[in-house]
């Protein structure tokens, strides 16, 4: 049992812009240790435009290679109808994943900027994945600048409503609410997250939170309030909008993995993630790129008055990383 | 009128433990730039032994240099009643300081590793600090290791309730409750804060919450929620327990300042604090050390959904600081 599900996000949302190639073996050896330590929800790849996002040229191939897990849901992100199409061709080869996102934006700029579409050309671009997926996997939606819009500013509760109905009404059960630059507050997280609730009960919210400005665990425990269960994070942190590519500069990041995972057991929160394997994890996932990252628990070791207060030490090779 | 008080550590916390001398000059500008950006309280210096911590071998000079604002405290630490004898001099020469801490550790082996004394030897040395304060200083009393020691684990609220009432019995009336190696949890900070406003409300208390394990912001919000006005936090996220010296490794790190002003302008919580000169000045603390630090608003800018919705741009010298 568990009282939260966490979406593992490192191998896609958090490599989605790295300059340099991640191997397709490295890739696989996260995802399978991922899954050894109990996420039951892991972003796997993106049936991207190779020419456009080389990063994820390998996502049959990793596909291919992957040892599965029962009960495990391997997310790709599909951006339109020929990814949707290539996504049921693995399906059908015997290596598919059991779910694909698909994304829009809150706001009319943001759509304009990030998908280089207008919400409603979007939303005819959504449909069409829905139609190409043909019930062959668990649809997940993504809602991107839900809290607010670098561009346009605060976003109406009312118009991210109406997306998350959208998203009911093409059979999508899952949807995902994106603080994309770090503009949601506690207190915008718990209305939009309670309207979210009231107004389309059919559809389970997931918390997709940026640290852009250090406010990521602060809200992941304002939407837990608000009766969220679903939250996404990547080791490290990396990933989050892509700051330097489109916004000009600005730190970016998700919710840093381990230390979610820390914050929450430490409250009594029942992740189902291995402590004992977890800071090693993190470790893994800088030698992936070849740097320290963000997680503070990976130097500090987890907290120890989690569970039966025995302390869960950082790993010796952690002790003088920075 | 501002809803919260904060202390800005910077120059005293913040520096505890940096390995070079910070000239005197940089100290003084920075903590004059501190009050004209509107802090009240600001440690500006410690009257430690300059053989043990050289950083603050130049106390007296420094202070004797410094402009001060009306309605600012500027506190000094003292470590025992030869410090305090120090700061009483400082006064009579017509440039002391208008507040000082008396250090206590909640857990006998912190208090015998940190301290070098046990923790009945360090009351006895903080009743003579008191004693040799001699009426000529607003007080404040810290404790540390307030939500869990590293040694020990669990430290019992009553045990801090009842530091807390020793410093009231003394004329103190501000304390300070430690979360020295980031052990605290939401729920842990609001049940010790609620337990110490009932038991004690003649002390008014103070959050002072380390960011070891990621939860700073976290734990500022829980005691924020259990009434706390009061609350310290350093530029750049520097300072906090000397990790290296004497838990092995692990991060470190006090409230990052600037984070946390932005955290709370844009729950709607005045801080008093400028913002337009907010990000500048924590350029100005990076630049005194001579590196990034951990201020996540000094890369990213200040949500721009705060007060009129202006964004606050980051600085243009951190476009490509990180």
């Amino acid at each position: 049992m568990t009282d939260v599900t966490l979406c593992e996000c490192f191998v896609r949302d958090g490599l989605q812009h790295e300059p340099d190639f991640v191997p397709t073996a490295t890739k696989r050896d996260l995802i399978e240790r991922f899954a050894a330590l109990g996420f039951t929800r892991i972003e796997a790849t993106s049936y991207s435009n190779p020419k456009v996002v080389p990063q994820f040229a390998d996502a049959s191939d990793l596909l291919r290679a992957l040892r599965r897990s029962d009960g495990v849901h391997y997310k790709a992100t599909c951006a339109n109808p020929r990814a949707v199409e290539r996504a049921v061709a693995d399906v059908a080869a015997g290596h598919g994943v059991n779910e694909i996102s698909l994304l829009v934006s809150a706001s009319e700029q943001h759509s304009q900027t990030n998908l280089r579409r207008s919400r409603a050309e979007q939303w005819d671009n959504v449909r069409a994945m829905a139609a190409a997926a043909d019930g062959r996997f668990r649809l997940v939606g993504s809602i991107s600048v839900a809290f607010g819009c670098p561009f346009e500013g605060a976003v109406a509760p009312e118009t991210v409503i109406a997306d998350v109905e959208r998203f009911a009404a093409l059979g999508v059960r899952h949807v995902s609410l994106g603080d994309t630059t770090g503009m949601a507050t506690p207190q915008s997280v718990a209305a939009l997250c309670h309207l979210v609730r009231r107004a389309v009960p059919e559809v389970t919210p997931i918390g997709h939170f940026h640290d852009t400005r250090g406010t990521g665990l602060v809200n992941v425990l304002a939407a837990l309030d608000a009766g969220v269960r679903f939250f996404d994070a990547s080791f490290g942190g990396v990933g989050g909008h892509p700051a330097k590519v489109r916004y000009g500069s600005g730190f970016t990041g998700n919710v840093c993995t381990e230390d979610l995972v820390g914050l929450l057991e430490s409250l009594g929160v029942r992740t189902g993630i291995d402590l004992a394997g977890l800071l090693d994890t993190a470790l893994a996932c800088e030698a992936a790129l070849g740097r320290p990252l963000h997680g503070r628990v990976t130097r500090s070791g987890l907290n120890p008055l989690i569970g039966d207060g025995t302390a869960v030490a950082p790993p010796a090779a952690a002790a003088h990383g920075r």
